[in-house]
């Protein structure tokens, strides 16, 4: 417990992770099928009702404090807890003292704001379960420090927005937003009183398909009874409604939807030569950001749900657009959830292990050491969990219901999956690095050594010398000769392979077109980061503005889940057996941005925080490109074209990296903000 | 999954535990301190919020089905789970299906009740908390089987009681129950308008102690927006209320009470020669009533909590009065709450051992084997946490600020304390037994043999042969040579002593005045029923007689917390540093019920559920005894006097055995209930 009598910002306070444990529980049931619930389908963990803080201060002086709980608390001095108090105003005596405020609530988080001159909360707290373990509290500094707005209260903010086209039909109203979106309808100047229902689309297929579009809405309305503006009670994801009151003569004035977003700076910017690739890079950060909310959801429209395989890219491509620190962290501990581990993050094998890259990038990209160390205990055990699950081999299987899932694809993913061993090594990797942060040496050195021999067993075994790969799987101790492109990909992204490897994996695996194909923009992800790690930025240009421009061609505002070119007219919205199954607003549909800003733009920190990075930016074919990568602190700044690249950056040691002649060229990147300007 | 398609008693079901847990996590946080929330403090485990029920079933017609839920809920079947429903009747197709019912409660408990001809909510249904794990439903047939008491609403049943007298004070009332009790006070056609406090005591010294009395209420109170009945919101422990309005004219016709308790069936009786003993008898037997509740309390006034080491004792009582098998099972599950074990139960290293007993003695009560089984995973995480925490000569300390209590007292608990070694011997021998029951025969036997290491090393340690009997401790390999009653008491309880050592652990430490004395009730009761078992019944009756007599002419009209038959006056009522801190009404006050039945009455199950057992009455002193002892079928009943004994029984293969001419004799009891009278 440690003194602290400097003013500083107060906040609210709770244990830490339950604040973003109680969200995630919260949103995790906002899924719906046509008005009927669909909670998500792994265990939903809940935050800690009865916590208690401490706090040991020095005064010189008794000071008045009042004191704010979000639930019901009582507030002892000096252990002495026969003595206890519950007033909102409360006088300090002054001296040492230890001050504990018990807190319970059962519905909301229990959590404690106090203010006076020199005590008040903040992160120099600590709170515990009644466990005997003592943590550092958790807060949310900049968002949660106003006792009017208690954490369970929270809320997205909310914009008012107006429909593009309102149509009056024969029975109600169609109405087209012009975009997705996803928010809080609003029927504005009712008269008179009907049973409504309103239907949802994605598209207008699915607005105007009343027996099989996935969200509606039924209401009873009476505007005798109704404010003027009558605002549905929960935020959906569409461009379509249709609403369509049972009595004729049931009028709205107008209608309108109140747009639910979670602030973020647009920190990230990408302008080059292409309008379309333009569009492209734009339409992505509208759909990342339709997606980025209380935590990284899959989709706005389904599952609403966070899955750590999607999370894991949602990090990725906030790296280089909003770079919000918050919304990794709170997408982390929920995706984790709480003790004991019992089966895998969202039941998916894979889906725990990206947890643990999750960690390491966000290191990587942030340099933000507490945070990472807080999450060491949990680290531990889920990598026990993964530990224990590993057959005689010392590799991972799915064993008892677990799904091992890699991609939607016509692959059999039985037995040891060759994937899955390369995202163990990597989570082993991440092991041994914070195991370091965290001074616990002796465990440091023994995942380090984990994975540098299942590094090695996994190539000794999966490497297919005469295909030029890592083949998919081995069931019983027999090789399943099919090559696929995931283990390849991953290897060549996580640097497992040697320099001849990678390029025969370029040539045999990546660009051969008797390699299986890969459909969902889930995968495309590492397959087109893989192809521009090998220098085929041109290759995937083209697949972007194939791909991706071939949803705008379609009419996209965000993009989709899936994305196949060869089907037509509503086989695109069709997924799971259902007619309007497909997500039109998918997180990983945004890959896009996360290719440019890491691949074009070319921006890489080397080492935590951005303390050192490279900027390596590729024009691959386009005439020029000009653009902005966040860091930690200050942005990297990038313009090329055919004759010149110019750089600037305003922290860290960078180093532009480019190839001039036929040679590579490393020149340094001044802190001070200063542009640097290379002829090519 | 099991089919079930007859005709049964249908209730409601949920996670297993869940509904315990929830309520566990609700009374926790009912002891006040004038007003103030006083939380256990401990770690308070929960329910899950969203659980997934399942049932498969065969229908030769279809069949109409109405569907409650505790919660949000969505049906589906046979896996197709994009298609929902929440309408609560539903029509359920013939044939072979699997039905399947999500629901979600973050308030309350996600429970389910179906009503359908063959089809319907009851023990034969799963559920799983999305961990990939099926559960047998939780359920409480006899009780929460109606569709309109949802499990989350129960509440203890209530009865208006009348107070002996109301005094019309200056300035308010002053009302005596009579007795101590337990309810909601009610004022009945009140008059005017005020603001209005009562000051609640145990004793009437508290009640009229305005400024230190422990339980208060503040209301404002208006006869005009209140019904003529006001019932206070929350129960409360007392025996004395003083009411004193702000308003001179504030009016109030009559004073009531809700008297709150858990049903229960009086199946234990006693009577002696002794009108005192049988008064000491049914004062235990109310004292005992008011503590058994949601759950076994320790305390009504204070704690109002659940210790582990009370409701050990508690769950002897029980099998000696109430026989309620729900309240244990209750209490047990409350107790060991959830995965993972992070502290000893109640924080108290014995607390944790005191569990495993009582499961030990729940089985041998009861032979409720199901029950016992539900709860082996809980046991073996329990025990790996305390078998972690051995030291390198494989006993129990206190590690990390674990609380070893033993009893209040002035001893000291540094280091291995042979009592504590005695208990995990015990939990050891607990655990082999359900182990076995289960079919884990490898562990089983592993448990037995650390049992047996385990014993004799206790005795090889702590036996000191010069003093005749166990000491107390060992720190840092040094004995520490005192000897306490706590250690000798165990062992002779649990049968680890040979003849000679019972003989001299009597005469040399339970009958040695200079031998440290017990002074809590809780520890008298084995020291007294370890006197029985050496044959001091004429010695413990007169310990009774004037212990707990000593309380009854001090006015008791329950038993206390402590007894100090050397302290006079306000005395009786500190404790804690605080004038009314002393609980009396404490269930281990209750002992002589279980003293009486089991040593003078004479009944001990030798075999689960009494399949075989034992009635073995003592006199004691006087000249008649008679009473009944609950078995889980029928009852054993007693009468003995100097001339003869009569027993009979309805189930099970009892044995009287009894002392004639210097020997001892064995006769079987018939189980048909007809009488069996021998002459002494």
């Amino acid at each position: 417990m440690k003194k602290n009598l400097t003013r500083e910002n107060r906040c609210w306070i709770w244990y830490p992770g339950d604040w973003e444990i109680y969200l995630h529980e919260q949103i995790s049931v906002r899924r719906q099928m046509r008005g009927v619930i669909y909670p998500a389908y792994w265990r939903l963990d809940r935050h800690y009702s009865s916590v208690i803080f401490t706090y040991a201060y020095e005064l010189e002086y008794p000071e008045e404090i009042t004191i704010h709980a979000d639930g019901k608390f009582a507030v002892y001095l000096d252990e002495k807890d026969n003595e206890r108090y519950h007033d909102h105003r409360m006088k300090l005596p002054a001296g040492k003292h230890e001050l504990n405020v018990t807190a319970y609530n059962d519905v909301g988080v229990p959590a404690l704001y106090i203010e006076g001159e020199h005590i008040k909360t903040d992160s120099n707290w600590q709170v515990s379960c009644y466990d005997k373990q003592w943590h550092t509290v958790g807060c949310w500094q900049d968002v949660l420090n106003c006792p009017e707005t208690k954490p369970s209260k929270f809320r997205l903010e909310t914009s008012t927005q107006q429909p593009l086209t309102v149509e009056r039909r024969t029975d109600g109203w169609f109405v087209d937003f012009g975009k997705e979106t996803f928010g809080y309808l609003q029927l504005n100047g009712i008269k008179g009183r009907s049973d409504l229902t309103v239907y949802y689309g994605e598209s207008k297929e699915e607005a105007e398909d009343r027996d099989h579009c996935v969200l509606l809405d039924r209401v009873s309305l009476d505007s005798t009874q109704t404010d003027s503006i009558f605002t549905f009670k929960e935020s959906r994801a569409y461009r379509y409604v249709q609403i369509v009151p049972v009595t004729e003569d049931f009028q709205i004035e107008s209608i309108s939807m109140l747009y639910e977003y979670l602030p973020v700076n647009y920190r990230g910017s990408f302008k080059s030569s292409n309008d379309r690739l333009n569009e492209i890079w734009s339409t992505a950060l509208y759909t990342f950001h339709l997606n980025t909310r209380e935590f990284f959801f899959d989709g706005i429209k389904r599952d609403r749900w966070v899955w750590s395989g999607d999370a894991y890219q949602s990090f990725l491509l906030n790296y280089y657009s909003f770079f919000d620190r918050e919304v990794v962290k709170r997408t982390l501990i929920a995706l984790r959830g709480k003790e004991p581990v019992g089966a895998h993050i969202n039941t998916i094998v894979d889906y725990s292990l990206y947890w643990f890259s999750g960690i390491y990038d966000y290191y990587l990209y942030t340099g933000d050491v507490s945070f990472v160390k807080s999450q060491y205990d949990k680290m531990i055990s889920l990598m026990n969990f993964c530990l224990e699950r590993r057959n005689n081999n010392g590799m991972m299987e799915g064993i008892e219901k677990d799904w091992v899932f890699v991609d939607w694809a016509d692959i059999n993913n039985d037995g040891e999956v060759s994937t899955i061993q390369l995202l163990l090594c990597r989570s082993l990797e991440t092991m041994a690095l914070v195991a370091k942060l965290v001074g616990d040496n002796d465990r440091s050195h023994d995942y380090s050594k984990q994975a540098v021999d299942l590094k090695s067993k996994v190539i000794d075994v999966f490497w297919d010398h005469d295909q030029g790969g890592l083949v998919h799987s081995r069931l019983e101790g027999k090789l399943n000769s099919k090559v696929t492109k995931y283990p390849n990909m991953f290897a060549l992204l996580f640097g497992y392979l040697n320099e001849k490897q990678v390029e025969t994996v370029k040539q045999h695996v990546l660009l051969n077109p008797e390699v299986q194909a890969i459909k969902t923009p889930y995968m495309r992800f590492y397959e087109l980061a893989s192809l521009c790690e090998v220098g085929e930025h041109r290759f995937v240009l083209d697949e972007m503005l194939n791909y991706w421009g071939g949803m705008l061609d379609l009419g996209a505002t965000s993009f989709w889940e899936e994305y196949d070119p060869n089907q037509t007219g509503t086989e695109h919205l069709e997924m799971y057996g259902m007619p309007y199954g497909k997500s039109l607003c998918h997180a990983w549909g945004a890959s896009p941005m996360y290719l440019i800003g890491k691949y074009f733009l070319g921006v890489t920190p080397l080492s935590p925080g951005y303390e050192t990075f490279v900027v390596e930016p590729h024009l691959g074919g386009l005439e020029w490109i000009e653009g902005t990568v966040p860091m930690p602190e200050g942005d990297v700044e990038i313009y090329m074209d055919s004759k010149i690249i110019r750089v600037r950056a305003s922290h860290g040691r960078g180093i532009l990296r480019y190839h001039k002649e036929g040679k590579t060229v490393e020149t340094t990147i001044a802190s001070d903000g200063s542009w640097l300007e290379v002829a090519k």
